[in-house]
């Protein structure tokens, strides 16, 4: 079988490497083009990339020159974006004109009225969105986001109960890993013994990204959902994994009962199409009472699943519990690639491949 | 000038290593006893206790031969309490019997009716409840207690809003300091890369214990604050220093600039008497956008201030802020010394001994 | 195929922990018994073990009961041993005697002169003293051992070095790993924002052991091989991971490039054999300036390899350079099951299986 | 008094902050002037230091304005540096010409064989030098140094030795805490969880600086030490305080008692003139099996002295034991101050003043 030819703008950095080590192997892409910022541009890989996995390089891919960020030079016909945030906003779009489909972990345009802000098992349906983009861009091309790390797994957990008994308000406190500010990121001497109650944008993030993520998609538009959230978001020492901590009011309280089976059963068409990197359950309720925890949870379901735990009632509003995501593969490079696989599944890439006959060409 | 001749239960533990260090040069109080568990009974301090400060025991405490903790053995007529909780309820029971004041870190009596649990600053009229007990045990011996180091640091930053606006719900998020847990305490292997969503009966203290602190004294009884408050408590990898996020929301909700000059002007009993342990400023606002932090405040104001930042409109309750108190000073052994030191302000102290000829004269 | 059903004595503890995960697929070993201390017995697995690692227990074994670690109770004719060292002494010997084959993690019995301490890369011929055991205790069965877990690395690094140009002075400092002292090992308030320049007893199992190892075997004795060897063993803040430096003087001072080209021709019977757990490289040298790294060389090869880097010349012996290896991995449950599988591989295994018909009938 | 007014060149780095610690009330000497690096220029102190102390910033100083590294415009007579390695070697020497007395921290004029390498307690008679630098310069000016941070505690603890005993090798492994690294620095991802086996040109500072401190001066020249180092430098999570394990031969080997009483004994001209930075003890040895340990003894003696622990025979060398110090106080800044101090106490800076007449008229 023919894969898909993709290539991954910022590259080298730490959501570029769990890129390279989510598709390396992918049964239906394949690795064609590494794009990097200027001083990194001619380089192989594998001398311009700090490299933090506990996996190697794949060898091919260490040889590989890095390319510009520029939508002339690089070609495939699926770009994954790991932009930095002061130039993705404006270079996702060239991609996007020049035909690129483009599975953005980046920011700038997750708020974009016409960029589906998606998890494939919360709301697929706003994929619709895309075709008022290539209108706009007169361009086979579009832009779809993955929201920030934090929010994706707050939203995993959210959903299923939003499906169900209607959510009104949501008071989260996150308590955030270290890869989550990239490399070098959050200096040792900030962070050893030390607690910083301050992420820099990212309170508004995780209050606003999931109203869209949780909204109603209908004839080309969509409505955020009216649900009131407030966001403490903290910095603490760890490596990889958001631990969060949420009380919740519905317009309806369910009991517990109701809420463990909702996350119990909770699947969408990720499962139901058997993407190669959805988890066999997307939420995890623990029934121990120390769990999640960062450690022992961040991995399961191969990082792309939201580990849930300590439900109980909570005296201000109507719930509370405790939940844990892998903040690089299911809160970033999962949660992009999985999107990108969505749309495979769904005949959105073949179709689209087929309407670049030039770029094709080029490869 | 004659001290007072004080009793350490417990003297080994994290806590009591902080009594000793607080006690040691204090103005007026002198370590006379130390007592321990069974099995450093008749041990020299120094060997006994697995000391984890950075400064050096006293050479002539090292020496001090370790007492049980038995009223019939320890004489002193003030004794602070650091002992372990499932022998503290009995145990400080026939100390005050035999007449001797206890002042307990210990968190068994922390709510029965007649024993005032008590910051100070917050609320020093609840010392009448002590009238209670000593009918009740027909002695001059009393206990009274300081809250959990969480608690305490909560209270501290909710009172002047309390007394101020009126608070109605609090939400709290903790992230607690191993100390916190005492020695061993928690294993490296459970916290190193982690954090633990769960801290055994945290959760309950901090939900009930400030009903307590802010409830209001009248003829010999006390009525609970009528507040909502709701916690979720983590275990994080730093050493010494409790990290909270709070929303809280009023009966009259507030100006930040009201709620910061609340915090500013807050001042109470032990700055007007000018307790040697009393920090000049109980509560400390600061206005960086990302402090309180761990390492850089907890040793502010000597360990015995809240440090509070970060005010701002929460989306859930009214406002949201972050404090961070010192777990072991201000939220333990430094509590504990300072309510003791408002006795002896007070006079209670030198009518107490006055009462006490033949343990004096055992002395 | 009929898999061989092994025991596991101390199943609970962190190197039991390390077994259940090598062995619950293993190609020629089932586990059929659990047995833990007097505490745990009768209780399931799933509850008696404070598990540590990210990947969960399988069900059946989480049902598990465990039993005594008694030779009476326990049946399989292979037995995996993680006790503790106290009483380790005494158990093994009585597995032994009642014709189990012990591979054993303790340390008790591997300085005995008729015992193998083993690592198949580099001392298999000293398999040939299990004869003196057999006679000993009239049995089938006997102990065999592996080393200390910064011994096996130290070992794994210069016994290329040692077969190919002598070896006469060793000078090593460890840096290791918390899971080196088991669970709850070492506290966190006693390692966070600190090292300590102390592990009771290691040093000298490092000094000693390694002659045995580099020990010539000949007509059923073993000499210890003549090398001087001084350790400084030290506790820091890691997971998994012993990092060591090493400073050596030789016989006849090779090249760095002889040096090299030893650790990279390394391979010794596991590989030949291919054992299952065997690395394909048991010695990996690196040639980055910065490698090897705990976080991210501990894994290499399953982590069943010594990584070595930074090889340069010493002011006071001939060669310096750092290694590194996975402490309960190849340093301790890896190592013990290494050893299991190569009796495997050279038949002793069905040979002694043969011979025990009451205890098969038994299962 | 009038006190003598300083300039700290660095102000705003890690060892800078220490500076501003030291001197803020310091008896001899006053802060007169602050400078940084360009991008600093003209910003108030408070504005441009990331601060990292849990000590709060002289309000004064707080509002100093930053002054560039020039010394047209920075006039003190006495100046002390934190320069970046890459401009401390010209700008230096520039301060020098143009009169003033530069005690740096920086590395590049530390073996320059005119620049005395000092530590008062051991080679202060090599202060001689700078009447070479002054002739050379035509100024009264000159540059006086200290070691690198994991040098200094190590020629501390071999400098009694070494007098005593002759010394001929050493083989020293460091564990280096991260503010040995300045601030930003190590990258978190980079260190928590992992040992890092490399810190670039450490080693080779390690290895050739104590032969000067240790050398003899006579006749205006100086002849190295001739002991041969060899040197492991390691980065650990550790935030203050470098550990060192060391084994040394000597001449004439003597026994541990003598060992011991050298380090007990051991004073200096420090101690004699009563330096206000000078520890009572230089070189503090610490009888427990498990001393000195990085939290517990790198404050000790304000953070000014050396503590050894661990003497034991060492089976390849003579005898081996494990150090401690602070590596930004007696490593860096506390030991550039101690440097001036010595200076003062000498009358060596009152006699410099009174040469000075223009740049005092300019302040």
């Amino acid at each position: 079988m023919n894969k898909i030819p993709v290539a991954i703008l910022g590259a080298t950095g730490l959501v570029g490497q769990r890129f390279i080590t989510l598709l390396k192997d992918h049964p239906w892409f394949e690795i064609a083009e590494l794009a990097a910022s200027d001083n990194s541009v001619g380089k192989r890989y594998g001398d311009a990339a700090k490299w933090q996995l506990p996996v190697e390089i794949p060898e091919h891919l260490k040889e590989m020159e890095l390319l510009p960020s520029d939508p002339v030079r690089v070609h495939a016909p699926l770009v994954f974006s790991a932009l930095p945030t002061d130039i993705a906003g404006y270079l996702e779009v060239e991609f996007a004109k020049r035909g690129a489909i483009v599975s953005s972990n980046a920011s700038p345009h997750r708020m974009d009225p016409d960029v589906p802000l998606l998890i494939p098992e919360v709301n697929h349906e706003h994929l619709g969105l895309v075709e008022v983009q290539k209108k706009k861009y007169d361009s086979d091309g579009y832009i779809m986001c993955n929201g920030n790390c934090t929010t994706i797994h707050l939203v995993l957990a959210l959903a299923p109960l939003h499906k169900r008994f209607g959510l009104k308000k949501v008071l989260v406190t996150s308590m955030q890993a270290l890869s989550g500010a990239g490399y070098p990121g959050v200096a040792s001497l900030d962070i050893i013994d030390n607690v910083v109650p301050y992420i820099g944008g990212e309170e508004d993030k995780v209050e606003t990204e999931p109203l869209k993520f949780l909204g109603t998609y209908a004839d080309g538009a969509l409505r955020h959902a009216d649900i009131r959230i407030s966001a403490h978001c903290n910095r603490v020492a760890t490596r990889d994994g958001h631990l969060e901590t949420v009380s919740v009011e519905f317009a309806d309280k369910p009991s517990t009962g109701d809420i463990i089976a909702a996350f119990d059963e909770f699947r969408g068409l990720p499962q139901e199409l058997e993407l190669p990197l959805a988890p066999a359950h997307p939420t995890v309720y623990r029934r121990e009472k120390d769990r999640p925890q960062v450690k022992l949870d961040r991995d399961a379901e191969k990082g792309m699943a939201t580990i849930i735990g300590r439900l109980r009632e909570c005296n201000v509003l109507d719930y509370k519990f405790a939940l844990l995501g892998h903040n690089t593969l299911r809160g970033a490079a999962g949660a992009t690639v999985l999107n990108a696989e969505l749309l495979y599944a769904k005949g959105m890439l073949k179709e689209h491949e087929a309407k670049m006959p030039i770029r094709e060409r080029n490869r």
